[in-house]
């Protein structure tokens, strides 16, 4: 089986797709791209596919819409899986009674006609958790501990100067052919009932650790290290700045892909393809 | 150092006493108490305490408020520590800095005239995590996996009829000399965002497996195998019900801990100490 090919765009004359709804706790993973000798989010998957439905001549593709970092968590991953015509498809419970507890299937279902995991996504989500108080240390998995007090409002300023359409190759990991202009469609900061700060982060697609590249400069303004303006005044470079931290990725969950009505599915596949070349690797 | 000993009411001739606010993920400790050669709470607390400040001739008590067992989860855990008058407390980030990242101290300050951690308290607060539907795996470690459909309606009915003085005695573990009269102030549930059945439970006190014996009973209502009445018909009964099944520990985590103004924190102590007689052991 081939895992993120992007693979023929709608139910085609020899597959049938299914779209699978997926969380993971990212702490004990490689990422979700299978590496050899590496336990990852698709090898853990693909084998209990195996397991149910067959080998790669029954298994046509596995195709997701964020392929997360090493260590990077996932509440609202989506992906489709390609099988062939007849196979049935594995049930929410019995794919969860053979994966690992840190990856959960929320749910399989037929795809709609023209339905892409990846290519027919409008947007992903991403959340980032920091604290700059004395840690949970139940959510110390997904919290980033932060030594240094934070200031809300510098984080709320930097950040909505980033919003819109950009280059954002300051913020990317350079990557041969693909390109780093992007719509970043929110990025916003709350405190929640414990005092974590959560970012929202939205964009059409993300280039490889532009979130936590993006984090990393407007932590650098919330401790009060950097002017509020200067995350934005790297938007536009040609590469990559060695000012900007990567922050860790355990900080760092995909919640949610957003895609158009079921009728709009086969034409937003074909504008991504259009606009996007293939990327691998991961993009967060 | 000797835990959990009932100590001087208040600062005595030869002691300074402090409060400790806790948080820990109970997953790996065998509960609060020392044990030997069991990792606990208690225990990785004293080993920093022993650290920082000295052995048992400076530090003469550490007394938690609500003694969790194994596997229970802390974020509003209180302690309080009697240190030898003229020896300086630690700093929190001085035993943040010894202590695994699974206990955090999150304040410790001098106490007010008369606090004492168990006996001043009006009440303790927990909170149960059961999950219905597809579990989150970020929060697997703290939320428990129930099987089958809960209904919130008739838990919320069952739950009421359980509120104010009774004997708990049918969901109490048996422990010599203690009384089993509570008086059960708060017992609501609610769903978060995710979902999650999130139960409060409010007394001024829990005798051993209470919340987890309450619970058990009350998701036999939610599941619909139990009549609604079921609960509340076992209370007043003289020994513990075979019927009702102790729910797991990784579900319940101790969230607050309540105390009177200051000038009524001596007055609370003698009452309680009137009412209550000794108990040893965990008491969740």
């Amino acid at each position: 089986m081939s895992t993120d090919e992007p693979g023929p765009p709608s139910r085609g004359a020899g597959f049938v797709r299914f779209r699978l709804d997926l969380a993971y706790d990212g702490t004990d993973f490689s990422g979700w791209a299978i590496q050899p000798e590496r336990r990852t989010v698709a090898g853990e998957l693909t084998a209990a596919l195996r397991a149910l439905v067959g080998g790669p001549e029954r298994v046509l593709a596995l195709t997701v819409a964020g392929r997360t970092d090493a260590g990077v968590h996932a509440r609202g991953q989506v992906a489709h899986l390609d099988l062939v015509h007849g196979i049935e498809a594995p049930t929410v419970r019995s794919l969860n009674g053979l994966l690992p507890p840190d990856i959960r299937v929320r749910n399989i279902a037929p795809a709609a006609a023209g339905f892409d995991a990846r290519f027919a996504a409008l947007a992903r989500v991403y959340a980032y958790r920091v604290t700059d108080r004395v840690p949970d240390p139940l959510r110390r998995r997904d919290t980033l501990l932060w030594p240094r007090r934070l200031d809300d409002t510098l984080l709320q300023a930097a950040s909505a100067r980033l919003l819109g359409l950009h280059d954002f190759a300051a913020f990317c990991r350079a990557r041969e052919g693909a390109t780093t202009i992007r719509t970043l469609q929110e990025l916003s900061w709350q405190r929640d009932s414990d005092g974590v700060l959560v970012a929202t982060i939205q964009a059409d697609a993300f280039c490889h650790s532009m979130v936590r590249s993006l984090v990393g400069a407007l932590l650098a303004v919330g401790e009060g290290r950097w002017p509020v303006e200067r995350p934005a005044s790297l938007l536009g470079a040609v590469r990559r700045s060695d000012a900007v931290a990567v922050v860790p990725a355990h900080g760092l969950t995909l919640v949610e892909v957003r895609y158009p009505p079921a009728d709009e599915l086969a034409a937003r596949t074909r504008i991504t393809r259009a606009i996007r070349v293939r990327e691998p690797g991961p993009d967060t």
